[in-house]
């Protein structure tokens, strides 16, 4: 499959824990996974932020990643989140996910200490040749501690053959501008920041990678839509009538708001781990209005 | 003139000074209104950022304000900036421009001090009450010093009748949705952060204040009509063609750019006062390159 | 005089306006300067951030100026405030400060505009080759607006020959410790930030420039003498002990708790300009309960 | 062992890797612990961030905690890093480090997602109830991501009963100021930022945690026994002497500058894992004068 295809919604997946919090719920993950599938997504993305992939064991990590591309069966593209401290690891996540079937990778620089550039890029270049799978750069100062300028992102692109794609969350549109126009217009980008959702379509975006699909997946392709068909009226109503939950999300967290969100509508996917709190009843009744108004 | 007239294309008048760069030249800065005028754009601006109005005397402000009201003689809205360090100044300002025949004036919290909420709503309330003239709000803490919350701002809204307008150049598009939200789309708000033309007019802005319609109105405007238009693939396309411009202005410094910009296509203008330098000639090479692409 | 007098407690004076706030109180200026040096600061310093410098028309500021160095007339040295938007402005301002005889003058690069470094060397030479007082160069992002690097301090102390002094007020300890690393020692640096006394001195700094004396002389003297004494303990006691009246002052806003405190001891100063508000009723009941348990 | 003897000079101690990076060489580690207690330091502290805690496996975490308490055989207080993302595997390592005799365990909030103040209290309570070992708290937003207030750290101070001391590493020296304040001298706080040193001593600090004792333990133990000899002369004379190589340390990365540090003095490391580079040889070679000044 070409990264070519990889565009518009493209969904995350929760990663379900069983009541007490220490086994991985399967059962729950299919569901989870099938009805973002069946909702219409362009794409889904396991293991990243909302599927608390920084808080798996190896041997979780590994289990969700050969389930998760095993349930989706080729239905829609997978990035795989591959993200790891050390290199050694990260390598060995991306390998694992290329034999699962992944259709792309996806790779923040995490970090314990501040990264130099060379030592990022370096990072790239040996999980880039450790794998054929292309690799989508994922920018996220916020999460990561280290915030890869556009500069950085080119040299990266251009150094290491199989990063094709960049997704950029640092928040700061302008980001976006400056990757079109050092890019030329050849270096496909993705949104990771909800809020910038219609901003960064309109600055070109080729996707949006978010977790709202769990909850909201017509608003979410129809915003997509709308831009697609070149209809800026109807791609900024439809923004503000979800923008509400979008910084709810932001808000409340990725895992606990997505979580507590699916409970509401039928799927049980436990609890975020410790220290990570679930959402409290009454940001769960605040969920619920915003939900009860929107779908 | 009902503020509700007010929208699209604001484009900011320079403040030419002689040679020597102790006298205002009157005779450029006719021309240079004029200049603005006949290119269409929809209202003009004078004695803010690009007016260098903070570096003027009292009695220069007074000229500069009293010719340019004469001058354009309501052929388009003008809004005046009026701010100044102390509110007994700014209410000097207000009250001379509104007899000069101001359509609005633009009030900035410009602060040494870091100043608190009541000390801003104070200063907006003395000048509010000090003048019959509709007063857009402006928020720039880059150059005033003071970061106005939106809920402050909205709080300001409500309190002072004749704040009817928000100018927004903090550079993040998220204030825009916020006051989009908060005020429940009966905020009229303009964008005063050139890089984000394009995301503001997304985001529902109802203007545009810059200085760059001195240089290319055509594009400018022809942003404005994409988007009036319904037509985001052009608006984007028109963006992404004078952003270039849009960022060296940012980059070079409003004054200085202008003011060399309008030298090349032959109004004489002077140079910014000092500390500020004129651009260099290196400078100067480059944005003629740019305006050579451009017009 | 030469400026290797410059030491110790460095006073800022408060310029007191009448009720009514329109005129300069000639007669409250003089008793508070009186009070000031009789308490034992080592230099004062008018028309800065405490003397509302830049809330002053230009007749104000050369009352305030000439009456101060009449009324010091050499008791102790005097350190005049220069600054100004424009070079041409603050160059007036420091040959009028020379001419009523100032022993130092002190230039912080004030600026509406985002300044380039050699904008802001060009603005010091400009100050420095119109008079042949000595300069303290004063960095203060703060007010400013524009954070002055060690580097670019040290290039301005390098080629402006009578820049000899720096003022800090970063609120960052390590600038000092730049300062006297990159300087070799040979650079005399003063702090001016207030909750960094204790710190300053510890890492050499030649003086303090303060409002405090204004209502605790004694203390802020004690903890020179302390340090002078090389007794650290005693240092960090007197500290520790003035520190809430330093915190007090600095969320307070220096010219409106200095008025406040003033007033509690017998001198009527006025309030500060608005919208710079006076003090709460309430902070002026701590203020006393703070100054009760220090006096 | 009563925490009330943690004081001094605290030396953070390496994890040396074999030649290939994949296991722990426990002969070096050995060594390189006994140099350090050799050389004076009053605590020791391992698998901090010197030690690349966050780099190892579980397995390697386990051995290098149970080496080390064996080894220092309480030849001087042991604080144990203990941090981990989940609280799960916090408490997991509490455990282990109190059963291998540790004196303290140090818990920093690491975080992929920002932690409410709620979560943070949770945390640390989780970890308290789970050990009676001393607690000593971190704050490094630089490494964890999440700054803690001084409020915070006053209630999980005064909350959970095993955290009885505070190690501070914002690089903002004011912070060590409102836990003297609020606290009311009641909390035994720690300086983790080295070009800090100085001024931390002359705000109280009780203790100093630091890998430069690993190369210059004689400055280090200097400065200490100047302050406790209430001698400010000497202790700045001492900080501004090893300030180069602290600055270099914090520049160079930890990890990385320790390492080659230890093998230019005899004890080989090896380096840090990837993607952490290795000091260039350049950087070695700057590193190399400077100790040969300082040694």
């Amino acid at each position: 499959m070409s990264t070519s295809n990889i565009h518009g919604i493209i969904g995350y997946t929760i990663t379900p824990f069983t009541a007490d919090g220490e086994q991985i719920d399967l059962s729950a993950l299919g569901r989870s996974i099938d009805q973002l599938i069946d909702s219409g997504v362009h794409a889904i993305a396991p293991l990243g932020s909302t599927g608390e992939g920084a808080y798996l064991s190896d041997a979780e990590w590994d289990q969700v990643s050969q389930f998760t591309l095993a349930h989706v069966a080729k239905r829609v593209p997978t990035i795989v989140s591959v993200s790891d401290l050390t290199t050694a690891k990260a390598v060995r996540r991306a390998r694992l996910a290329e034999q699962y079937g992944a259709d792309v990778v996806m790779v923040l620089p995490a970090a314990y200490w501040k990264l130099s550039e060379a030592e990022i890029l370096a990072h790239y270049r040996a999980i880039g040749h450790s794998i054929s799978t292309p690799i989508m750069l994922y920018n996220n100062p916020a999460t990561s501690g280290t915030d890869m300028s556009v500069e950085l992102i080119l040299r990266i692109f251009n150094a290491v053959e199989n990063v094709t794609m960049v997704k950029e969350s640092t928040g700061d549109i302008q980001r976006m501008h400056h990757l079109q126009q050092l890019g030329e217009g050849q270096i496909p980008f993705y949104n990771g920041c909800n809020p910038l959702a219609l901003e960064a379509f309109a600055a070109g975006a080729k996707g949006w990678c978010t977790a709202a699909p769990n909850l909201i997946p017509a608003l979410n392709l129809g915003l997509y839509e709308a831009v697609l068909a070149n209809d800026l009226k109807t791609a900024r109503e439809l923004f503000y009538r979800q923008l509400p939950l979008l910084q709810f999300i932001l808000k409340g967290g990725l895992p606990a708001t997505i979580k507590a969100g699916l409970r509401l509508t039928g799927i049980e996917a436990g609890d975020p781990r410790l220290p990570v709190f679930p959402l409290s009843e009454s940001a769960v009744s605040q969920l619920q209005q915003i939900l009860k108004i929107l779908r």
